[in-house]
């Protein structure tokens, strides 16, 4: 064996084992890998008819050794090797908190996080999923919030075509049994994702539930992390979110909370990014398993002070959704959403698009995915552009309409404002740079000249404007 | 003498008395007003060139004697009689609280609040107060919010005609005299407001000051407000706002507001609308002296908890400015700002408009009156018809985008949002006609059809639409 894998790539084993009995709950399977003096335990999983399966993501170039671990002795004890190579061209490792407030890759490369939302677009049948890639394939958005459990709720009535129990005699689920078929069908969808290079962002609970998922027993919600970690930590593009609207789960405690973060904390080898989204009151992002703060607000002029507060990175992946419905979180203007976007930016912070049009198939974007309507996308992936070329690393902010990446770059935005002018105030030794942006027609427009200290600039007195100050050699 | 005075109008006594000395401070004078066994003592103040003066505003119709007080024999001690007659047509009385959250005049007439603000408009010379008053003559307009002392500030460099007090012959001020010229010229104008039917919301400080004005010793701030109160408080649509940006004026404390709201409670004989107006944090609107919230604040969606949080009126009387300048505070759109007036009115408060276009000779509506440019006033105008009409009496608020006056009148906003349709709750017991608005556009569309009970509506799925429900004979 000359096995070569890609740095944060997958190393994948398959073993043959009992398929009798549960093999869910009476086998472990799992290995143990080394590089140099590190060792990192990784759990194994079944799949179904009699195959166990052990992923891993090894983040360093060189040898790798292993050994296979079982309480069944014909699975376990096996060693092997494979060597790590340099990671292909698209492959910057998974995504990790950087400079307190951004992200960016394992290789250093800064990551924007410029999301979408399609909670059940993965439970939508082929037709509809391979749609949803492909508009995903056009779009600004590189990341995905996206539930693994199948949702209820209005616009969502139709059922999917797996689900990830098996059910007993009795008919009711067998919380203990998984449904490889559906496991297997949810990972093709997540790795076509990372194909795409967008993070799959995998809602581990939420409350739109009539099949029982959203109640199940506390041990039963363990073992379903313990196993979607298994089969999944090994992608290198997976974040954790513990759920959607959080405190709408009834059935559920802060304590319960808790311990779904610990499990991941502790289960996941790769430590991938770990949040929990709210619809009311915050979870307390201040608790040491909490990586960043993903958040439903509307008002996006506060994340500078989220930043503050919590000292993480702050995405507000849901601050209402482009649409015309007549649910109020479902019903923004394009331009309000754009609007948004550009506040969390100033703010210092990431925020998430989502798109609920109304559709004679109750084809929303916002759950199930298929084509995009609005006209928010464009302007988003304009916005990326900039953010992508300027400011990478990201944004800190500096007053309530301006923005820097210290005293190299300066972006002010200035919203439903329609200043003529605007006073700037730029250090006096450094030369700048001014362009104009609209961020509706996007267009940048550059102001004649170099700019140095304070000085009032001209502006076009209309709304929805941003200026840029870029250094240039003096 | 037969006197006849109509009810909450202005019964003047003069009397000529020493001019020697210092008479502001040297001379006492005043009258007690007796209806029945009603007595109310007035206090009287000196007009220059030995003439003292007493103005009274009976608000209960009959016989009114009265007999003057002195520290002086020769004005002290005469008796006199008026016969407080009927109002005129446009005569109902001071503004009060009313219903907890909104206002009505003391004869039951609802008071919509309507405000502008033209802070320094009455120290401009005749020509320009008198286009701003033929201005607001054409404008939505019912409240005024102005200092009385003159401000210096950006766009304001000019010095005004009149100043309150005179120089000593150091070439200091003298605190103890004040100037009556400034003063009959500045009530000259609060009288003119009140002919048109706006209330005067005079501000008493403010720190927008390079004279000294906003630092007085605390005798000559109370020497200030008996002598204010003793010469304005008769007209019956004066309103005292402490201060604008009390929060601002660094030489004064918690203290000094306290105490300059109860001199005002103790001296004002009519117990006019008090309020103070914030920079950044609020002054505790739930002491006793406070009859109204005046705020400041760009978030409008904060109405109904403010109303909740001191159950008292909310006027939020500075949401930002329309127009282009530099400031931040000065350069929403007209569209922002009718957004912000109806999302005020949807939380069951009352929004003030201010308007700063830069102009060629600095004469911009917020400070010093003139003309208006904006495209706000005509639609403002149009929300307050549409309030006048259907809810006079206020509106309370039922959920985030819904208000209602009982269960006869329904409004709903949609800001931002652009819903295709709406669903409504209303009782199901009565009959509604649905009305859907553009404030934008100003226009009202029917919607065909009587309404009860829970329903969806379609609406036009375009942003800043708002929806009315009318109570009709089922």
């Amino acid at each position: 064996m000359n096995a070569t894998v890609e740095q944060w790539g997958v190393f994948a084993l398959e073993r043959r084992g009992p398929s009798s009995g549960n093999p869910f709950t009476e086998v472990a399977f799992g290995a143990r890998f080394r590089h140099q003096h590190r060792e990192v335990d990784v759990d194994g999983f079944y799949d179904g008819e009699g195959i166990y399966r052990v992923r891993f993501m090894p983040d360093t170039q060189g040898e790798w050794h292993y050994q296979t671990r079982s309480n069944r002795q014909e699975m376990g004890g096996e060693s092997g090797m494979f060597t790590c190579v340099a990671p292909s061209e698209h492959n910057h490792g998974p995504v990790r908190v950087h400079n307190t407030w951004h992200f960016a890759y394992a290789d250093g490369t800064p990551h924007v996080s410029v999301g979408t939302t399609c909670y059940a677009w993965a439970h939508q049948g082929d037709e509809l999923e391979e749609q949803t890639l492909d508009t995903l394939e056009r779009s600004p958005f590189n990341k995905m919030r996206m539930c693994l459990f199948p949702k209820h709720y209005p616009f969502n009535q139709n059922e999917p075509q797996f689900l990830p129990y098996q059910r007993g005699e009795d008919g009711e689920w067998d919380f203990s049994r998984f449904d490889p078929e559906f496991f297997r069908h949810f990972e093709r969808r997540v790795q076509q994702l990372g194909d795409l290079g967008i993070e799959a962002d995998i809602i581990l609970f939420h409350p739109y539930d009539h099949w029982g998922f959203a109640s199940m027993p506390a041990e039963a919600d363990d073992h379903y992390l313990r196993y979607l970690i298994a089969r999944l930590a090994a992608y290198r593009h997976v974040w954790w979110s513990m759920a959607n609207e959080f405190d709408l789960m009834q059935a559920k405690s802060e304590l319960d909370w808790d311990r779904y973060f610990r499990i991941v904390q502790k289960c996941d080898p790769y430590q991938h990014l770990r949040s929990v989204h709210n619809c009311r009151g915050f979870y307390d992002h201040g608790k040491p398993w909490v990586t960043h703060q993903s958040i439903q607000h509307s008002d996006l002029t506060r994340v500078s002070e989220w930043r503050q507060t919590y000292r993480k990175p702050v995405v507000v992946d849901e601050c209402r959704y482009e649409g015309n419905i007549e649910h109020m979180w479902g019903n923004i203007t394009a331009q309000e959403m754009v609007h948004r976007f550009w506040l969390g930016t100033i703010g210092g912070g990431y925020v998430g698009h989502g798109e609920t049009y109304l559709h004679p198939q109750d084809i929303l974007w916002w759950s199930k995915g298929g084509v995009l309507q609005g006209d928010s996308p464009a302007r988003i992936d304009f916005l990326r552009r900039i953010l992508e070329k300027e400011a990478p690393e990201g944004l800190d902010p500096i007053s309530r309409e301006g923005a820097s990446k210290g005293e190299a770059y300066y972006l002010y935005y200035f919203g439903v404002a329609q200043p003529a002018r605007f006073r700037l105030s730029l250090p006096q030794d450094r030369a700048y740079r001014l362009e104009i942006i609209d961020t509706w027609r996007m267009t940048i427009a550059p102001v004649e000249g170099t700019f140095s200290g304070r000085f009032l600039v001209d502006l076009p007195g209309k709304p929805y404007h941003a200026l840029q100050a870029r250094q240039v050699e003096g």
